[in-house]
């Protein structure tokens, strides 16, 4: 959120505003000598289902290696708020957000998970992964990241 | 849903159209002779700050011992579908909340506690409880429902 | 299971055989001039829905004091298959086991606890409860029993 | 299901024919030129076990990496409920259940876990995976997966 | 154990000879001036099933308040590993160890509580309670004691 | 956080701004004919020690029954961030706490709960309790409050 | 168990007759043409120590990809209770079990764990594996499999 | 600890040292106006057996409403190492370290507990406490503190 | 802290000034000749954000391969004591904390990870290793560590 | 402990002596011609800090493949106990556990951790590990064994 933008904030409506006006931003990596991993959680992701139109809730985990940049915090998650009206299915919604921020930040590595909670008794979970060419530094094993759900 | 709102569903609509025309609709108690009670979780509840408009995440849960009506499922979840893009407090979603199932049902004996994710680094829980005159049987302990916090 | 019944098992079918002629038994009491509290619990429960046919799931949790008799446990067990393929909501689910075993038993007291997976996202769980007159022995609290739920 | 199905459901019966017309649906991949790894969970598989006709109880789950097509998560369920008078063996089901989505699907890679309940004191948990020819993506450890049990 | 029965120990035997030889000890209570709770858990009960011989475990959990005296608490253990190779059901097992160990130490109060583990899937717990006349001291809340259980 | 003040955010700078500005404040309760519970959760207390200056770390836990006012939540998480640079002991800052909010709130109830940090290997908690005269509305037991420890 | 042998129960000894007779068996596997794996746990492992005569408790974990042959489940319960009178060591019950089933039903590999419960304050854990020549099919993770213990 | 003996601490026996000449400390109680819980728990007592001389290990947790004192950390957790050394029974321990705290503080109520460590395949905790005449204010629930146990 | 700075502690001072004075100290370590892990864990990592001075929280989890040296753990505490005034982003303090160990023990292999609180909805974990030439020893798997989150 | 031994006991003593006179002692290994795998947990490990007499405290966990020898259990328990009254570092305690049993066994490969109490709000777990030249046999993953902690 620009300087701007918060000094004209109404009552009632800033967050509506802040989410709709909102822009993912990259800030430069302090420590771009080292491969370093950052591992990230949000667990109030919601969507609409693309098929219904019945709303549905996800925790959404990131882990990745940051090359020239990384993700802003408030960015990421008004960029995650955005999903909120949005119809998209589990497969799209999670490759969709890996797609957004490889863009942006042009990762070393980057993996994002989808926990959905459960629909018609199925507990889903989308794992997509992105690796740049050449890339061989450190990659947390292939775990379960749940939160919410009892596995 | 009746049947004749089942017929007309418009594909990738037809979640938003129930919600919208939903009603809480009363089933008769099969057993009104007996006080028992019954306990609910409706994991995802969301509705915006009526403040800043950010989304806000609770879940709520109920307790209740049933007179002459039981509250249908369906019709409570997709009331509960309903608050989604509504700007209300946690103290008033919550004694709303057991304000439309006290008038729809009259219940014996009524707890609803709005378990909200924490916000500003603050974990709020609101419990709300209605008794009918002359009510004096069972009543379950006063205790924390928690989802998705370490308590 | 009499000797008899044994002898005329057809495999593949004599377990539904047994599911079928079973009738819940009463054995004496061993210490009737005590008021002890026996705990039950029957992870396995399952009947159908009787609005849409789908199949329910449910841990049944039975607290009594036996008087003169306590419940023969296989016969039990047998009598829960049962509902295997009955259409009965989750309130008279409960209160139709609380009612037949009160009717076996003649107990001092009982509690029945049909604790209902997640439907719809909502978590169902009933408590019904029975006390004979002038009962004033032990009661456990009046609390959760939750098998399966992260409650 | 279809629209048609829709409109003649039989009240108390539906459920019963729409697991009995179900068919195994394919969706198409979202994403295909990414090796992602969808995760799903189903607990509440019940059959009749072959040797007796008592119930058996199992959580089933999948790990795969889709090719052209994604399972349908509503017919998935149907077809889950379809074992229920089925008489199969632990090693059975859990093979068939990787066999039948294979065939559907034609997935990079698949892997089902059968995580039944204690039967005589002993627990068992059935994995059986199939990976397409020269495929080497990315396959997530080894591990339990586990819903209900104490493990 | 005495030091004599030590004397004579005939290795791989000595176990089997003390658990036969044993009866339950009192030892003087330190502190008589004082209404002050004992709890003890002894997880390794085992006994023989009355009706088909196949063998029972359960978790032993017993609450007193002393009087003139303690249990001792090898002789305790022994007397446990007793019910070895008895025939006993779940609530005469429970009712017998509550009323060995009043006999022994005359409490002003005493809970056993016999946790037995899942038989034909159904889990059952025993509570028998005994209390002196005139006793209004200390009494912890009727609650589960859960070993290996999930609840 | 009035409007001017977040109008002459200094980058950098105004967190600490906000802290030291800051007043607790009371928002009107919407629903002050119905007795209800708010229970909070303010997991990041920190202090120094009055003996040595070393910090402390603790959470705080407030239930209360609120009569005309609620307390506002950022003015809170505020008032508590300004324990910062305080020395004060285990014992007066919880009972700091409560008077503070007593005074600015006037509850019909209030419990406060100082979950403090393991120090010298001792785990402390204290519980402090203001009840205003004649109220016998909902109370919560008198329980433990655990954030962060293996109680 | 054969039709004979049921014929013939002499009630309160079939149990303890049907241990005695039992011999391991194995049956033919239905998907011999995959590598799959079979996890097995049986909680009510008991022994005598070879020292002392003292009762010993454990949990048996097995896992292992069948060739031609599974175990029936049965038969290894019997033949697991069959240890109840035996004196033999953590070190040998572990290889013990795992010759007998190699032997019984050649697999492709297996690995059965004791997880034996504390005596003298150490808690104790058995690994032992076997592999068939040229096997390279799947082989779940080194882990610990823990029943009844804080692991 | 004074001022003095941190000035001569010997490198390598000052903790030994303070140890030895520690005596148990009460400060004012900030607040005497308020009827207020506090609640301790010290993990690492250990002593030795009054029977064999082997060592016991236990957590010993504190509840008490202060009079005019409060008692001192730092002086408490060296009372509680002095038991090191000591050959005293669980019985004892408890009701000592109650007797020793109620005569320095002349608390208006006080509960201890020790929960020992499992010995002979035992688990044992003493609760003892002590009220002052006439005292009405609050006591927490008579429930289980549990520390490294599975209960 | 040297024995000096132990003679002039000033009551109510002395934390604030050993952490002021402090600096990062190396020990021998006691076995070079082999390469073992030490692990460790410090849960009360506090500094401030540099965007708006807020406070931040964090565990810090350390893991290395000592060479000549290991840390000196009150040396530690106090230096992660001295962020409690900075102002530093969570990618920073992590690679910070690091170089700092790496620059004074010269470890055969180092990993430091930061587990910050959940702020704005987003948890975030920053994981930074460091790895001397030709070191290939020991090095703990690639996870998590968790503290105060459901994680 | 031998039979001589035995007879001189001297009550209230001779758990003292024994830990005094014990010698750890190794027992044949009864499966040579298997690499297996033994994981022991021995919870009340106690010594003194070498820089100030305090006490610390550990739960000592070895995994090893035995070659000719397992290690006697109840020797390797007084063996830990001897340790209560002897002033060494974490560092130095664990190495020094792994070099006396690699000593007394011979194995093929023994890993030993020290997972410490915290001090000074900082956890310690040491891992060391030895390897004989040329095993290549089973290793269990490197991991955390925590006991008491909340890791
Ligand atoms: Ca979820
Ligand atoms: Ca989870
Ligand atoms: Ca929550
Ligand atoms: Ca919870
Ligand atoms: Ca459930
Ligand atoms: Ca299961
Ligand atoms: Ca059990
Ligand atoms: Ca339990
Ligand atoms: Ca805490
Ligand atoms: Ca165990
Ligand atoms: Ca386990
Ligand atoms: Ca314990
Ligand atoms: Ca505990
Ligand atoms: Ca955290
Ligand atoms: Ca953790
Ligand atoms: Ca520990």
């Amino acid at each position: 959120m620009s300087e701007e933008q918060q000094q004209t904030r109404v009552p009632g409506r800033y967050g509506l505003d802040e989410i709709a006006a909102n822009r993912l931003e990259a800030w430069p990596n302090p420590n771009p000598e080292r491969d370093y991993v950052v591992h990230l959680e949000i667990p109030e992701f919601t969507c609409l289902c693309p098929r219904s139109g019945f709303p549905d809730f996800a925790t959404i985990v990131i882990d990745y290696v940051p090359d020239r940049s990384v993700v802003e915090l408030k960015s990421l998650k008004l960029y995650i708020n955005g999903y909120r009206d949005r119809q998209i299915s589990h497969e799209a919604a999670t490759n969709t957000i890996l797609n957004d921020l490889v863009t942006l930040l042009g990762p070393r590595w980057m993996r994002v998970a989808g926990d959905f909670n459960v629909r018609g008794n199925i507990k889903t979970i989308i794992f997509a992964e992105y690796v740049a060419p050449n890339y061989s530094g450190p990659r947390p094993e292939y775990r379960r990241h749940m939160t919410g759900s009892s596995l």
